[in-house]
Formats: C-alpha cells, structure tokens, sequence
C-alpha cells in the first residue's frame, strides 16, 4: 500500500498548586507560576471571574489590581475582568464564550497570553473551551473555587460546554498551563458546595484506594462542621488520585474506557433531568449510590459493604434518591436509561460503566441489566425514605 | 511550595494514502484504513463535502452510497452527505460549523464514528475543527482534493477558523485520523489550483531540501502541461518532508517559532487585504518572493540564487506581486507591515521569522527592517512589470 506513516509524542506537564490568599500582596505563588517571557512586553492576563463566587470576595478585583501593580515587570493586567455567570448557565449559553474570544481579540490576548478563570468547575469549564479555541490556544490557568473543581475537574484536561441539551457535546481535551487552588476561597461556600465535590473523592476512592475511603470515613464529622484542615488532606489526595489516574491512563480518551466516571452515567442524566436542580457533585453521590446498589445486586459486593457506603453518603448529607429518577418517557420508558446510551454515544464504540468489583477496587462491564436498574432505583427509593424520616 | 506536578506524554499515529479512484468499488483501501469496531454495530461515517468539488465530480455522491452498500458489514453511511461551500468563504461564516455539528447531534455520530471531510484546504479546515470539538473529538479522515491540500495543510494537525476577520482566530491542534489523497482528484482541478499548492513545495525546499528544489525547477514544463506523474512526485515528497518537520519539531506550537511559514507571514495579510481574491498558494508564492528578495538584500543569498527562485515561481505562472501590497492605512503605514504583528500575535511570544540563510536552508530572525521590506516590495513590484510586460 502506498502510505506515509506519521507518529509523534507530545509530552505535557503543568502543576496544581495550593495555597491560601493566592492575590495577598506577599504570596509570591502566582508571580512564581509565571516562567521568565520572551520579547520585548510582559504577558498579558485576562481574568474571567465567577460572578456567584465573585459576591462572596467583593474585594478579588481590587486585590488582583494591587497583585499586578505590584509585579508589573512581569505581568500585565489585560483590562477589566470579565465577569461571567456561575454553574451551568455558563456552559448552557453560547454569550459567555462569545464575550471572552471578543476580549481576546480586543485584548490581543495571544498564546503566549494568559486567561486565567476564578471560579466553580462550569466556569473553569466554559472559559477553558474559549481560551482551547482562540489562537488555537491561549494558555489557561485555573483557579478553582469549589471542592469539586479543586479535587476533580479543575485538575483533569477536560473543558467543555452543553448544546443540543446535552452535557458537554462541544469541547476539547487540553491540559491547564497551571492549577492554582486556593484553600481559603471554600471558607465562602455554601453548605451545599462545600459538601457536593466530596462525593467525587469516595468515587475515586472507592474504585481505586481503600485506605482513602478509610479517610474519608473517619473524617465525616469533621467535613461536617466545615474543618478546613480535613477538607485540605481529601482534596489534596483526591487531586492526587486523579492526576495520577490520567496521566498512567489513557487522557484524552481515544478508548471506550472512562473509570473515573464510576456513578457518572446515571448524574449526567439526573442533572438534566432536574434542570440541574441537583449540582453535579449531590448528582454524583446519587449516581454512585445507585452503582453501589446494582453492584451490591449483582453479588459483587457484601451487604456490610453496601450499607457502610451508603451510610456515609447520606451521613455527610447527600440525598441517596430524587424523585426524577423515576420519571419516564411517553412509552413508559425510564428516562434514566436512556442515561445509559447518552453516555456509550458521548464517549463512543463500546459501552462500559464502571462497577466494584469490591471495596476499593472498579471493574468494568460493557452490558447493565435493566431490570436490575429498576430493582435498585426502588430499593434507594426506599432507603432514602428511611434515612429522610 | 506546595505543589503536585503532572506530567505524561501522548503517542499520535496516522496514515497518509495515496492512491486513485478512492471509491471505485475495488479499491479496497478505504475499507482497508478503518480498523474492525468493536460493540454491536458497525460505526457511522458522516461526510462534508466541498460544493465546487462536487460540481466536477457529480457521480461522487451516488459513488460513495455504492461503495458503503458493497461494505455495509463494516461501515455505515450516517445520511446524506453535508455540501458546504469551498475556499475561504467555508471558514468565514459559522453557518457551515452550525449545520455539521447539528448533523453529528441528528446522526448520533459519536466518538468511535467518521468525519470524512473531502475537499479543499478551507473545507477540510472548518470540518475539521468542527470534528475536534464534537463530544471532544469524532475521528476525522481527511480526502484533500488540491494540490495545496494534499502536500500541506491537508498532512498536517491544525483546523480552524476564521473570526473578528482574522485567519484562523479560532481553531485547534488535532492530528487526523488518517489521510487519503486521491490523486485522479487532482485532473479536475482548474490550473490556477493545480499550480498554487506548488508554492507550499517551494517555500519547503527552499529551506530544508536542495536536492527537491531542483527536482521542482527541472520539472516546471511537466507541471505546467499538467503531467500527473510529476505532480504526483512533488506532492508526496512535500507531504514527506511536512510531517518529518512536525513529528521532529514542536507539532503543537508551544514555541514561538514557525518554519514552516516561511513566506507567510505577508501572504496571510495579502489574502485578507485582497478579500480572498488571492488564493493561499498563490499569496505564498508571492510572500515567498517578498522573503526571498529581503534575504538578497541582507546578503544571505547572491543575487544569481534570488534570480533563480523569482524565475521558478513565474515560471510555474505565478504572479511575484500585487497592487494591494502597496496600500496603506489612514495614517500613511503599510497595511502589509501589520501583518508582522499579527503573524506575531498569532502564535505569540517573540517574533519569530524564518528568512535565508542560503538555498536550501533556512534561518530564524527575530526582527525585520521595514525601510527593507519596503525596498523588497518596489523591486518586485519592478520585477513583476518586468515579466507581465
């Protein structure tokens, strides 16, 4: 056959930082982020802030101001930040990404520019798809603000928006320049978001280390009462699992395998279902209890197991159940397994969910039985009842 | 500092085919190139396919239903091919993105189908970019059907965009799935897109290959009376040479240096300054002349070598200069001296030009005299009266 054949490596590298007061004068972190540039101007950055984030730190403007000021040698402050709205309008509306590549053109925001994005992982998410997009890549610095984003997506290569009603159908895998994650910024979250990204920290935990769900077992009262101590060793360790998890993987997915969407399936459906009502990370730990279930009813796990596990979802204040789960289509059918193939199209060839196999430890099966589904989602129906009453 | 570092390294393979009647029923490379599926069904292929193209290849269509009915076990046809305008009006408006994307949300075209893409360089382009962001990236097979696309752009791992009236604003780095160049394609080819892909084969000898540069100058009357067999020669040798260059240098452009745009930096300018009038190629050819003459003038080559180069590119019936490399903006500046700011602020960082070092070789600068590039400019324009007369 007459062919040319092609192949190539790309290496890519970029770190996660902690801190706490990332825009204190005296934090030399994000200053020492940035290598020395090249050429005869500073780079430029371009912030895209949060804006629910952004009514809990009225001073971050300001304060990013003074940083810049103070460091103008290195860096230079591309206008006025764009503010954007938080959670999932920011990936359901096209306006927010139309506005940042319009600032980058303005801006002359080049790929050796900056965009850097403050906030929850759909900003992170959106901001991160514009700034893949423009100049076929400005680089990205994220700063996430909630849990779920510091532990799980805000580290990972993914961005992406919603269109046609579907989660993430446009995006690109595109790793961050840098992860910054400020430990200060949760002391401002609602109980709701302080809790939701630990639920992506017992997935990982469940599927790949059981001395971690030890942790996370053991720490339940003091997430509770919102020790910042705690939360800094689960994200800390949970960012660890997964950046170790893409890098010996496969990272931009050119397989059919996604281990490290254990109980993802059934969230992606439940928060469309909902109108993302439910957040992601509260639609996760329902996910991952009804995985939980179904592997309990496919005998792979003990019923000790099963109950110890969802005993510590429903103890840090998750519900185990909501109601659209039962919700069905004109013919009668579950919405919810429709969830199923949503889920094998989006990532494509064959499917495969991710179960346990044991406690600590995922197993991939490429078929769900349906029957059970149902079975399951009846039997967490029931346990969320007792837990609630 | 606290801090985790990620690091990993992704492989990319891909075939480049050459090969002719590509959907004649017994030309089994295309059914040969897709690798056997995994899951139940066979995947899904959905093509785009270049209007103009299809104007000269009318049977194409029923063609390609002809060869999926003799493969059916393999492959499936996912609808009715997309037909979207060629050349540079397929990347100026978003409409042609728009309708494919919603076509992969209709057709469930997932991750493990096909983008097929057949067409000129701007088809392939816009396709392509609309492949890479769907569900993070559908498998795209490239069918260039120019010269200029099958030894360039066509080989290479870019898509994009144009937006804000700038070339390529949006786009992204995503090697293709494989490549297939038909080169019975090229027979219908009007002679103004026979020729200018050859200037793609110039700029590249010019700076990494002698030994081509004289096979291209040996071969002017065989190009020029349209013998397939030297086309053929040239087009694999150019798309050897461009994906030896990508796989050994910095395929995704994390640097600030392009040798590749040897010449492009005032034919990017010159194709916008000419609303598209100047097709690619043919802006090269000119932007080439333009760096070959400033390289005289810095004396990196004799003027017996620059003569030699002026004389192939006119030879092949390309123009060496035109009149809008002369207008100016309100202010009295050359319009062409802002597209060294542009080629800049495109990749970012430091300007970085590839110039002559001598025939055969290229070298890097990091800045250029305008009194110089003006000089350049008023001796082509002298040289072009000089041929035309």
């Amino acid at each position: 056959m007459d062919k040319l054949e092609q192949k190539f490596q790309v290496e890519f590298t970029f770190n996660v930082y902690f801190t706490h007061h990332l825009f204190a004068i005296d934090n030399p972190l994000f200053r020492e982020a940035i290598p020395p540039f090249q050429g005869s101007n500073p780079p430029s950055f371009l912030f895209v802030i949060d804006e629910g984030f952004l009514h809990h730190h009225p001073n971050l403007v300001q304060q990013i101001r003074g940083y810049f000021a103070a460091h103008d040698a290195k860096m230079t402050l591309a206008g006025a930040p764009i503010i954007v709205e938080g959670g999932e309008n920011a990936k359901n509306e096209t306006k927010w990404i139309d506005n940042i590549l319009s600032k980058v053109n303005q801006m002359k925001i080049d790929r050796h520019s900056y965009i850097v994005a403050i906030g929850g992982g759909a900003v992170l998410d959106m901001a991160g798809f514009a700034a893949a997009m423009a100049h076929r890549g400005v680089r990205l610095i994220r700063v996430p603000t909630t849990v779920l984003s510091q532990n799980d997506s805000g580290v990972g290569v993914k961005n992406g928006v919603n269109a046609f009603g579907k989660k993430n159908f446009l995006g690109t895998f595109e790793p961050p320049f840098a992860v910054i994650n400020d430990l200060q910024f949760l002391t401002t979250l609602e109980d709701r978001d302080w809790r939701s990204g630990i639920s992506e920290a017992i997935k990982v935990a469940l599927i790949k280390d059981l001395d971690f769900f030890h942790e996370i077992e053991e720490n339940v009262e003091a997430y509770n009462r919102r020790d910042l101590k705690a939360m800094t060793s689960l994200i800390k360790h949970c960012a660890k699992l997964h950046l170790d998890h893409i890098a010996g993987g496969d990272p931009f997915e050119k397989g059919s395998s996604r281990p490290l969407d254990f109980g993802h399936w059934a969230a992606h459906k439940l928060e469309q279902l909902t109108d993302y009502r439910i957040r992601h990370g509260e639609a996760v730990a329902i996910g991952i209890a009804l995985d939980v279930t179904y592997s309990l009813l496919k005998g792979n796990i003990s019923e000790e197991n099963w109950s110890r596990i969802l005993q510590l979802i429903s103890g840090l204040g998750f519900d185990l159940y909501a109601p659209e789960l039962h919700a069905t289509t004109e013919d009668g059918t579950l919405q919810v397994l429709k969830g199923l193939e949503e889920f094998r199209e989006h990532l494509g060839g064959e499917l495969t969910i991710m179960l346990l196999e044991e406690l600590g430890k995922g197993v991939e099966v490429h078929e769900m039985d349906h029957e059970l589904i149902v079975e399951s989602l009846n039997i967490l129906e029931r346990q969320h009842a007792k837990v609630t009453v």
